[in-house]
């Protein structure tokens, strides 16, 4: 049985881990069978949306371990816990927390800085030939942190189409291969594999779908050589 | 193509709707081709518990119709805007804010009181003949509203086979049916249909499956005569 691990941030989409995304990659793991546990940095998220208004929320901070414990139901240890050695693929669902609170692409787009704690987490892996799953903007980290801007080998990625996400990556010296919301990106070479999500205008079961297909993909490369 | 509700509560399921509940209504409805709008009172939850740790945080407040729009993605609205005239049905997924925002149930047993705007919404639809479908813990509110302690007919609902729970559920005039996590209780004279969900000790893909069952076998009954 693959054991594997998923990193969130948050709970919500404005400010968080997406909700549909996290839970689709939950049910989609549990379903192929796979052991997985969450983790979450344990410091407060960039800041907090009124997911009504869509508005910031002054003064109020929330930590990204607690609220990501809702959408574990409780289960979830700090990201300082996570050693690659343990585990045999590690996910990153979407949403702005991605953008946020892991990395400030938000903001800085190609010129972003990842979490320390973060970019070791995607070169472990990605030294150690172990998959990588990820989708909607979380794809960014690993353009990133693998491109060739910044000493990596530069990867393929997908976010969908948006040409402005399409043209950062770029500039960080990785790629985006366009795709649809059910479609996942391969990156045998990386053991990288990547979806759209709701990076598309789509319908909650087509991001459901197209998660399943990143996450059998991933699992699927679990032990595979680079580039088969 | 069906319109429907879906009444929530909170984002959590210690203290507000239990995300992979809700989730796996929605992907299921999206899949279905059915379009759904969410709805949720515009009140404070009845308390905020810390999900890592599962104790109370004192003198937080959060607002359920505001942390509901995290599960919808911002498309939400007060729970008082929704007309039993402008859908073929509503839905009610799980989580303790099910029992203790919408009703107490959580610390009163069969002895509860439902928020008066659900019991007017839970009378409006069944009135109507139109169908209710519900998950875990939320069958309790129907139980209650329609059982014939409350001067209703009695309904047959599943919380799966927890012994105290079903046990309220007879004091209270209605009826539990023991079901396993996949399946679904369907009481044809009153048009309700409920699923155990969490309720079960089940994995995350189980409880999406009997999600599943439980929104398709509502979906069909939308302009089923009564009992057939």
């Amino acid at each position: 049985m693959a054991k594997v691990a998923v990193v969130l941030c948050g709970c919500g989409v404005f400010d968080g881990s997406e909700i549909h995304e996290a839970v689709s990659v939950l049910v989609h793991l549990s379903r192929a069978g796979a052991e997985y546990d969450c983790f979450a940095p344990d410091a407060d998220q960039a800041g907090v949306i009124n997911h009504r208004t869509g508005q910031p929320v002054e003064g109020e901070k929330r930590n990204m371990l607690v609220e990501s414990a809702r959408i574990s139901r409780g289960s979830i240890a700090p990201l300082s816990d996570l050693k690659v050695e343990n585990y045999d693929a590690v996910f990153f669902p979407g949403g702005f927390g991605a953008a946020k609170n892991l990395c400030d692409f938000a903001t800085k787009g190609a010129d972003c800085e990842v979490r320390p704690d973060v970019e070791r987490l995607i070169q472990g892996f990605h030294g150690a030939g172990k998959p990588v799953g990820m989708c909607c903007i979380a794809p960014v980290l690993a353009a990133k942190v693998l491109g060739t801007k910044n000493g990596g080998p530069g990867v393929s990625v997908t976010i969908g189409d948006d040409a402005q996400t399409a043209g950062a990556i770029e500039q960080m010296g990785s790629t985006n291969v366009a795709k649809a919301v059910t479609e996942a990106c391969v990156d045998t070479a990386n053991h990288l594999i990547t979806a759209p999500a709701y990076m598309c205008d789509a319908a909650p079961h087509e991001v459901y779908e197209g998660i399943g297909e990143m996450v059998d993909r991933t699992l699927a490369r679990i032990g595979a050589p680079a580039g088969a």
